[in-house]
């Protein structure tokens, strides 16, 4: 089925870009969610954004196991949001997970998914090289993934102010 | 009338370019300035641009009241350039007023331009997340005037190396 | 000849995306690569990706003298590789040269250059306005650098992703 890349900035409006790219699709939508309710304002704010999302959406958090939670949302329903990988990415970091393996599982599970798929991503590099060791590597593993899965994908979207460019058109 | 907003990021050559698009109009062409001369070299470097303009530019100095500014400008001008929005945004925070208001009112003030107004912004989110609190509410409020208003005008451009790419071609 | 501005973020995919272009020219093919072996990290790394161009590339390093390496490789390639202008800027920077003057002697020598020729160079001005003065300088000596490539080439790409965005499409 066919797999839409979302990239772009903090604020720009790639989550907006695409959840309305997935709300074209019929029938059960899926959101894939990879923050974590840390604290009392996130849990908010999760919450407000679940009910914002309306009836047809059903919530997963996947903050690490995002490939068996995309398996597990295709079975289920008619299309899938993931959103987004670059924070999934900084919890792998965190937690010390193989990055290297989960990209190969993450691409393997977005090649294998039955039901159109739309994965939000942060583009992270086009500032000053940062200072800390730590936000460097960060910025290499994003760029990475970002560079596999756009490799793999159908159609890529640059987003800024909301609006989109296309990196690669849908076929 | 016809909105243009030109995005980029620093020293991409997003004012030249925006400056280009409003002297294509004949007449009387109005420079909203955001930038205060808070110092003697600012104030040097503000002088010596508004030299450069030439005799059909004259300049307004809105640091904060943005929305007058752009008002004033279409009754006097042939066509209007607020240069910049990221700068006024960057002053109205330091100044504590409400961004929302102050959003609303210049969404309002370029939807009721009667002459051709081009706004330059910056875009600033396509960076490493800053590690300052204050860093982040800019980059999340400038993400959303950019927004607002590039769903708001008939054109709108990313600036990269001084060259355009349509984000909203004109109509 | 025709030549080729490659603008990217960090981890974008811009160097693979330059190799590939050069690649397509038949004969001899020259990389004039401007990073310097400071350590034996660095030198193990520059040394792997020698490996992997393959036998049909000669590598040059200018960190500094990159003009003089432009005209060189002129002569003996058929076609040349510049990887990267940002960090040929940075190595001026420290060095404490002219940057104005390098950089004119850059314009002239793409001008003459009399094969084709691809360079590759980075964005770095879509964040938040660094803290530190360095920073700041370096970020606008590398815009206005691009600017000035830019309106100079025949052809220019953002990449993002390892995708290609058209700011002047190719004659």
């Amino acid at each position: 089925m066919t797999a839409l890349l979302v990239l772009g900035g903090a604020r720009s409006g790639k989550s907006r870009y695409a959840q309305a790219r997935v709300e074209v699709y019929p029938g059960r939508l899926a959101y894939i969610a990879t923050a974590q309710a840390l604290d009392d304002e996130m849990a908010e704010r999760i919450a407000r954004h679940r009910a914002d999302r309306g009836h047809r959406w059903t919530t997963r958090e996947a903050p690490i196991a995002l490939a068996d939670a995309i398996a597990a949302a295709a079975r289920d329903a008619d299309a899938v949001l993931v959103d987004c990988l670059t924070l999934w990415l900084s919890n792998l970091l965190l937690a010390a997970h193989d990055i290297d393996a989960a990209s190969a599982a993450l691409c393997d599970a977005v090649a294998r998914c039955r039901v159109p798929i739309v994965l939000v991503a942060n583009e992270v590099g086009l500032g000053i090289v940062p200072d800390n060791a730590l936000a460097r590597s960060f910025r290499d593993a994003a760029g990475r993934l970002n560079q596999a899965l756009a490799g793999q994908v159908d159609e890529a979207v640059f987003i800024a102010a909301g609006l989109p460019l296309w990196l690669k058109p849908a076929g």
